[in-house]
């Protein structure tokens, strides 16, 4: 298959690409380079030294004979030169990962939540209008989050995208209709996922476009099969206060004898996922496409749950770190269940990677090599959800002045 | 009070603005007059002769030695400018017109679906952000659409906004929940007024924004009691394909001898208010905000439903002219039901006017007046809603050469 791959240069984008160049398929990234232009603004960077999109590809032909092809282009901004690029290219799949993907950073600034919003909007839909115009049939996957859903509690699991529901007529039956699961972000970010869901939904009605948007839990890892292969194709591995997430944060605080950072009481439940079941669920819902004219395809793209507390009590265990609690920067409830299908997958033959099979200890590895590569003082997370919430995040656990970019 | 109107230069914001600083209010009108661009782009024009905004606002001056201001911000272009007029003015009050409101404009190219997308997702988020980030405790009262909801037919009546549903647990109970009414737009248009929704309920949860969001009718009529008092303050009346609203358009094709264009069989049921009313339930939610930190309001704002062939016999009965269908542009079921929950506007005091109160008259009355103003070649509703209606649409009823603008 001929493969667009948008935000390609990615955490997920990257390993996806050498996934599906591995396995026979012509890829092409699109990537305007923003989460690069992010590090700078940002002043931090991947603990991993990651190499130029360019010298990447290079060495990813050096290795292996294959090309993947980049294409430098602001799906936001430059609606009429991808429109062109997909005429003239005529992709049979597109995976859609070009979007601004921290909550902390939608938060961090009113300029960072318009930037959010109207990056990720505009990219997604002008994705979408060009499929139409361009009258291409191409499968357009997207990742989207488990956050959608929100974690309120109400003693039902979370379904893959559709809820059934029952609804009181006028001549007093009860009606049962599937719905889409009602929306409920906790950060802008969250919500843009939210107003993707809307757009898809009406395209997919509207033109009969062909979609699936996989609701993604937390990743966790940063080797997949391919990036293993040479120390340049090694992927992004963020750790700071605002794109590190919450398992990959604890192992490398871990590594380098930095307290882990529990916000809050830790009593959050989230789901996960290891970075190359990300990548195989990806492979699984490329070869299963929705028919034209149906509706959105989602599936929960994620493992299995875990309670934050428990997560930083199992790798203090493993490692011997210390757990502190500190102030939760965000606004969210402070404990909640979380119980999730993913049925979908495990049918279409998903065997899962588990924390229990051994793969946190090589994470703990990788950020042991790098270390020294780390800026301590951008550990702690200073974007807070709210003008109240922001004052009470002054506890650096190593008692250092803290840095906040706005 | 201090009332921002953004959007108050429109055919709903011009009397809004009117009606309240008859009622004592400080207005100040901030748009960028992007309707009359609009126009310029389409080469149609107003049925009735509109001033400038300026114009307008010295002859209201003249008339009732009241101040309307005007300042031309793009909200969704001009973040900064607007914030810092948030700040400097500090309005109690902010009334959200400021989107582009044609369903067949929104649909016309992928230029147009751009440019609705954009532009009203951009002007909602903007607004929120900016109230926010100044601090203010403004009231938001936003115009949105009865086409949130769609026209599916389930046999439940249309809430104000939130539908009690029933969700099995797994415990087996069914527990009871009431959540937004799932969104169903039918264009780009009604679908940024989804999202508006979700920017609206992530606002009201994480900054606790006093919101009032108000799911209106099809308007009808153009006078309201102050547009009535001087030609110069008369009101913007669309008669095109694009921005006329369907009994509008049957009026102004009466009083002109053209035929009553029914698209599709007709069977469409929607719902209706007159033009004063809308003003009124506009200053009835100003009057009754929700609290801080409460859930966004809903009022459905319309006063009847009607089903579009009835209204075409009706309007034919009241002037004798002849009622032809043409092929629907749009994509959309050939008819539905309609029950829409009305109680809270009339609960407030609304004593709706009806069809039936003697006001279509007024209207045929006014098109007659300004009929020499028509190009009768723009009457056709010539935007698409996808590639495979596109070449149905060649009917003109007077059998001309169509134009169409993208």
């Amino acid at each position: 298959m001929k493969i667009a791959i948008l935000g390609g240069d990615g955490f997920i984008g990257w390993p996806t690409a050498l996934h599906l160049s591995d396995a026979g398929h012509e890829i092409h990234i699109i990537d305007n380079l923003s989460r690069r232009w992010i590090d700078t603004e940002l002043g931090v960077q991947s603990l991993t030294p990651m190499d130029s999109i360019q010298e990447r590809t290079r060495i990813w032909h050096q290795e292996t004979g294959r090309r993947i092809h980049f294409h430098l282009i602001d799906l936001a901004r430059d609606y009429e030169v991808f429109k062109q690029w997909l005429s003239a290219n005529r992709p049979e799949a597109i995976i859609h990962f070009a979007e601004q993907r921290a909550a902390p950073y939608s938060m961090k600034s009113d300029r960072h939540k318009n930037y959010t919003v109207n990056n990720n909007v505009n990219a997604t839909h002008n994705v979408l209008n060009a499929i139409v115009e361009t009258g291409i049939d191409a499968h357009l996957v997207h990742l989207g989050t488990m956050g959608v859903y929100g974690y309120s509690t109400v003693g039902a699991a979370i379904p893959e995208g559709y809820l059934p529901v029952g609804i009181d007529t006028m001549g007093g039956e009860t009606v049962r209709q599937e719905i889409l699961y009602p929306a409920n972000p906790g950060s802008i970010y969250h919500m843009t996922k939210c107003l993707d869901q809307l757009l898809f939904q009406f395209y997919a009605k509207n033109d009969g476009l062909r979609i699936t948007d996989l609701h993604q839990g937390i990743v966790w890892g940063t080797h997949t099969e391919q990036t293993r292969r040479h120390a340049q194709l090694i992927n992004r591995f963020d750790y700071d206060g605002d794109y590190g997430t919450v398992l990959n944060r604890f192992l490398i605080q871990a590594a380098i004898g930095y307290p882990l950072t529990v916000h809050g009481s830790g009593g959050q439940t989230r789901a996960f996922i290891h970075i190359q079941d990300s990548v195989r669920c990806i492979e699984l819902a490329l070869k299963n496409p929705p028919a034209r004219g149906s509706r959105v395809e989602i599936f929960n793209q994620m493992t299995e749950t875990h309670r934050v507390a428990d997560l930083a009590r199992l790798v203090s265990g493993l490692t011997g770190a210390e757990v502190v609690n500190l102030p939760n920067p965000r606004k969210e409830a402070p404990e909640n269940d979380l119980v999730v299908e993913n049925a979908k997958f495990l049918a279409l033959g998903l065997d899962p990677i588990k924390l229990a099979d051994g793969l946190l200890d090589e994470v703990v590895e990788v950020a042991r090599k790098f270390a020294f590569r780390v800026d301590r003082s951008r550990i702690p997370a200073m974007s807070a959800w709210t003008k109240e919430i922001a004052p009470r995040l002054n506890a650096d656990p190593e008692g250092k002045r803290l840095k906040s970019v706005s």
